[in-house]
């Protein structure tokens, strides 16, 4: 048993929606979450950037003594999720891979769509690595640049948000994937109307879900779970704006945010 | 007369449209546009950082032998125009000011919608400007931060637009603004729609044709003016992913975009 916290670690606000699937399937650990929002997006920078933010955010997790760190953002856990783990000497994980896999095991057509920012779709992140769990899947991945807004505005069953995934899902309706993994951790917010507009029939992945399960079965694994049955501690920094990540923040998570402070992570 | 080029600067693509009213309005002058797209976007950073970017830029206009520097970002223009103008010895201009001018010249009722990214309005720039040229208007400053992403699908024309059109400028039309600033460089692609949503009685303040206006005056009163009439040389610069403003700027910029290079721009 280890009541140390559970660090997390995104560019901005839309890690929170890993939070909370943590926070539903693992009720009792304490966590640390850090929303990198000074140097959001990280999708537009290069690799060498992204795995030195990457390490910097996770070297600020550390000094906060967590048990384990989750990279909850989709262009990090793509790009610097090795380098990471090297790093440290505690277990890290990343978004990808528990989506891609998931996915990879719940089509039964072998046609997945993914969806996600243009830096994660150009990445070909998901896509190529649910290719290494099912060789001859289809994957179409479709970039969906207005989902991230629409849902920071708040406007995610609205209009707006209807008509812009019947445009950016038509061609994943019209190639009948029966799978759609989505690939930014803001689209979770949007996922009664990607439902209605995809129809019933898809299996929409969430890789937050799917990480908050391969988090559990770590900890198990590890005999680290936390088992003192108390009221949980959360706690929220930020690097840039802490005001704009409460007021965004708890739509996403579904919580009030308290505990939150603000933080310098340039000179990590 | 004067035949070295204009230098002309963005955080991006969205600077093409005041090229493109400055090509209008000076059809025989040269001119070398810098998108710095690796840097996108400059309005979550810091002053002192957009201050070192924009010196950077007009570093690398300056190395092209240009005779002007136009500063084409609306958060550049607010945050470091009188930092570049000390440190060239060439005439500096930016959007914010011609904006404004003509905005609190052209409002009867006095009271001025602006519209831009969340950067610019929190920055409160062009509301600040405006009220030192008409001290008792009444400036509302609406951000809509779907409306680039929209102009970068290429959607302008679409429901999407139209809806989102009415949700931002609601709020405008509610409090009888006569005159409305296109207070950031995409906006002037998605005037249809603006136009449509608030009204033709409504006067549309677009920065980038009145910059052009006053670079006009600014040539012609220091006799610099090109008086070459042959035609005239553009050359485009980007710091990143060129191709993307290849794709993206035609729309911008109405014409075909040759002679484009991709520049580093971190060691200028």
């Amino acid at each position: 048993m280890d009541n140390r916290p559970i660090g997390i670690f995104d560019s901005g606000v839309g890690g929170l929606t890993v939070m909370r699937e943590v926070i539903e399937q693992l009720p009792y650990e304490n966590i640390v979450y850090l929303g990198d929002t000074a140097r959001i997006p990280y999708g537009s920078k290069s690799d060498q950037t992204i795995r030195k933010y990457a390490i910097q955010c996770s070297t600020f997790l550390k000094s906060k003594n967590v048990k384990t760190i989750v990279i909850a953002c989709n262009t990090a856990s793509s790009i610097a999720l090795e380098h990471v783990r090297q790093s440290f000497d505690i277990p890290v994980i990343g978004v990808i891979d528990p989506g891609a896999r998931s996915a990879a095991t719940a089509t039964e057509n072998g046609k997945i769509g993914v969806i996600g920012t243009t830096a994660t779709i150009n990445s070909n992140a998901y896509q190529s690595k649910i290719m290494e769990y099912l060789h001859d899947a289809e994957v179409i991945g479709i970039p969906c640049p207005l989902f991230v807004p629409i849902v920071e505005e708040g406007w995610e069953y609205s209009n707006v948000a209807r008509l812009t995934a019947e445009k950016y899902l038509d061609e994943l309706v019209e190639h009948d994937v029966d799978t759609l993994v989505l690939g930014c951790t803001h689209y979770p917010i949007l996922r009664y109307t990607i439902r209605k507009v995809i129809g019933h029939g898809v299996r929409l992945i969430n890789p937050a879900y799917e990480t908050a399960r391969d988090l559990k079965k770590l900890l198990t694994n590890k005999n680290i779970l936390n088992e003192n049955y108390e009221k949980p501690k959360y706690e929220y920094y930020a690097s840039d704006a802490p005001e704009r990540l409460r007021r965004i923040g708890g739509n996403f998570l579904k919580k009030e945010i308290d505990n939150l402070y603000e933080i310098e992570i340039d000179n990590l």
